[in-house]
């Protein structure tokens, strides 16, 4: 029974509900592997995103405070973003969007792990990547509609925030805590 | 600088670019606090969502396997869904979720954490509950549009899955370390 149902959904219709520059909402008329009709099924298209986990000599991460107009709250989030058109390595955008967000470069940079904003509705990808030996270079440069202000926070109590649920971007607490196991595993080895 | 630049956006208009059963997309004109215009920002409007991170006696996690058509990938998550607009209280949501999807029910329950599926996107909230003592009391009764497998994963395993990356719903990623961390906490109280 699990076979049968664990099937992708047969598609039998495709366009666009809405598009611009900025949102791309798919509509698919599907049938399910029970044979349910599901007539719209909405599908957000996005580009893949890049976000980093960037630790300092002092081991405190590189994290960016903002407004975020969806749920209309201030929050603390890693420093991260959209892979641009040309991009083609998520290496590429990490280091653009944490130097462009808060003026770091980091020594090492490296792919830890690939995952999903929300199969359920996106189309997109979630890439995290680890770095370190982070430091300030420059002020940062955001993008205009990017209100962004730098924090350096002991990973200690990133990790103490993220448990207590204060860190309230889903995507971004899942990030930080595969980066702190690593970062764990790679100081214990040693 | 930081108290002026964290500040909510001014919003000028506000319209729906798309609203129907499933899905609301409202279309913001706003001015950040640095002065710019931004026109239109989307909001993805959704009810709260609940995810219940339910143990067994053997310390199993009721987790549920399926077909997720947004990234096109069979994803293991936790049991949970949407806040029907008659509930109130996200312990009922869970509860109705957890018996639907899995067919479980759970001595206890309680709510851990309010975190935001994203901030940036959505006005949203996800609520993740801790449930213990579950137990499967008849076949699972998902939706129509839910082919769901029910799988009873050793906590370690779940842990060692996520991890590694290979639980790529991020947002369930969050929910189950955050879970995984309180119940490790409550254990070693005892």
């Amino acid at each position: 029974m699990s076979d049968k149902i664990l099937q992708p959904w047969r598609v039998f219709s495709t366009r666009h509900a809405l598009r611009d520059r900025w949102i791309s909402v798919r509509a698919d008329g599907c049938v399910t592997a029970r044979g349910a009709t599901l007539d719209p099924y909405y599908v957000l298209e996005y580009p893949d995103w890049v976000h980093v986990a960037a630790f300092d000599d002092e081991d405190r991460l590189v994290m960016v405070r903002q407004y975020r107009h969806g749920a209309g709250v201030i929050t603390l989030e890693l420093p991260g973003g959209v892979m641009d058109a040309h991009e083609s390595d998520p290496l590429e955008t990490g280091a653009r969007e944490l130097l462009e967000e808060t003026g770091h470069v980091a020594a090492e940079m490296r792919h830890l792990a690939k995952l999903s904003p929300n199969p359920a509705s996106h189309s997109n990808s979630a890439h995290i990547l680890l770095a370190t030996h982070a430091r300030a270079i420059r002020a940062p440069e955001p993008d205009a509609g990017e209100d962004v202000v730098v924090e350096l926070v002991p990973w200690r109590r990133a990790l103490d925030m993220a448990l207590a649920g204060e860190m309230i971007h889903s995507q971004h607490v899942a990030f930080l805590f595969i980066a702190l196991a690593q970062r764990q595993n790679e100081k214990d080895r040693r």
